[in-house]
């Protein structure tokens, strides 16, 4: 938020942007913008005519958007595994709605990684527990990638709690975020890069309203910054 | 460049800005600053007194600077290197000058690297060949690490003449740049963020002109992204 706070400042506009998420009307003001902080479909349909730009949206839009790269993320992760001499993983779903409710990211990073790798389980992150991940031990599981940080440190209590050392017995790696989140052992992670993604969508926003130049693509997806750490 | 003149006609002063390398007095205009690219300290003497962020300085400078983080490539390439049981590497210096005149950060990535790896040689570009490239894996050298892309290929070719294939023989890493560059098999590298540096050193440029708020930091280092490709 700092960030887009900043970058507001520059173009001398702080007043004109306002944050979803939210779905009631909001005044929209005449030489103003709009950023939406992960707002949904519903969302969409009242910035009708605003111009906006999505930042990091929770669902597919069809609009102006800026998010991190999952499809590097995942591709960078499948590396990771080659070099790790992994093939069998297990994936942690974030996701508490019906898969059909799922962004595309989301679909496409774990069909990326099932290209290259055995997903011998896919469960959400609230089925976790110890048990579970003994079971994955068990059954030959060397790595768990994690939708998102949340998922990761939750995995990463888990074999804690089965008593279990994670980078050793087992390696997690988050895709999506928490890599700065003081855990022991320290989780691998992508962090997303919020600063870049606020700066990107302010741009983008900016190019639009002004109109000085085309924007080069109505999506920008931004690399997250991978951090290995101990536990993968 | 060009993510630096949209930053610029964003701001609506692009002619304001002049780049270097460049030695001999130029323009500073009213309200102008400058951007001074890949410069030397003779250049930070003529800019004194005008508003200047360095891009990527070619040595060290005691002034406003954006540039790649070499830190965050070094620790990460250990990190690699860990993970693929590699503990024996080669190290390619792009340096031309006396390593007394080698800008720091350089200087501090090495050392990074040997505080976790065995560095058993540390060669400059200009000396590698394919009969090196034979003796290293003799030597049980399982990696190449190249300070610059530019340093990765010429490993790469030497490689070939060598009869040795990258990434299977040996692998090769270049810690900045060219992992883009069309080579087979694709290089893996550290890819420069060459449009945030111009965007971000723009953004700091203008910060220190117009006085808005205080730059965050006098020098911003920013993450390269890890290109995992064929070579590593």
């Amino acid at each position: 938020m700092q960030a887009i706070d900043r970058q507001l400042q520059r173009y001398g506009c702080q007043m004109d942007v306002s944050f979803g998420p939210f779905s009631s009307p909001f005044p929209a003001r005449e030489y103003g913008g709009c950023i939406l902080f992960a707002g949904t479909r519903k969302d969409a349909r009242i910035m009708a005519g605003v111009p906006t730009v999505w930042l990091n949206p929770a669902e597919d839009v069809d609009a102006y958007s800026v998010y991190p790269d999952d499809q590097y993320a995942a591709s960078t992760a499948v590396a990771l595994c080659t070099l790790a001499a992994i093939d069998k993983i297990a994936y942690v779903d974030i996701s508490t709605t019906h898969r059909s409710g799922r962004i595309r990211r989301e679909t496409l990073r774990e069909e990326s990684l099932r290209q290259h790798l055995e997903i011998v389980s896919i469960v959400r992150m609230e089925e976790v527990d110890a048990s579970l991940l003994r079971h994955w031990c068990e059954i030959g599981v060397q790595a768990v990638l994690c939708y998102h940080g949340i998922a990761g440190i939750r995995v990463l209590s888990a074999c804690q709690e089965a008593g279990l050392t994670a980078g050793k017995n087992i390696r997690i790696l988050s895709l999506a975020g928490a890599g700065n989140v003081p855990v022991t052992p320290a989780l691998s992670a992508f962090l997303i890069p919020y600063e870049e993604l606020g700066i990107h969508a302010v741009d983008m926003l900016m190019d639009r309203i002004r109109g000085i130049h085309e924007p080069i693509s109505a999506h920008r997806a931004l690399p997250p910054v991978l951090q290995l750490r101990e536990t993968f």
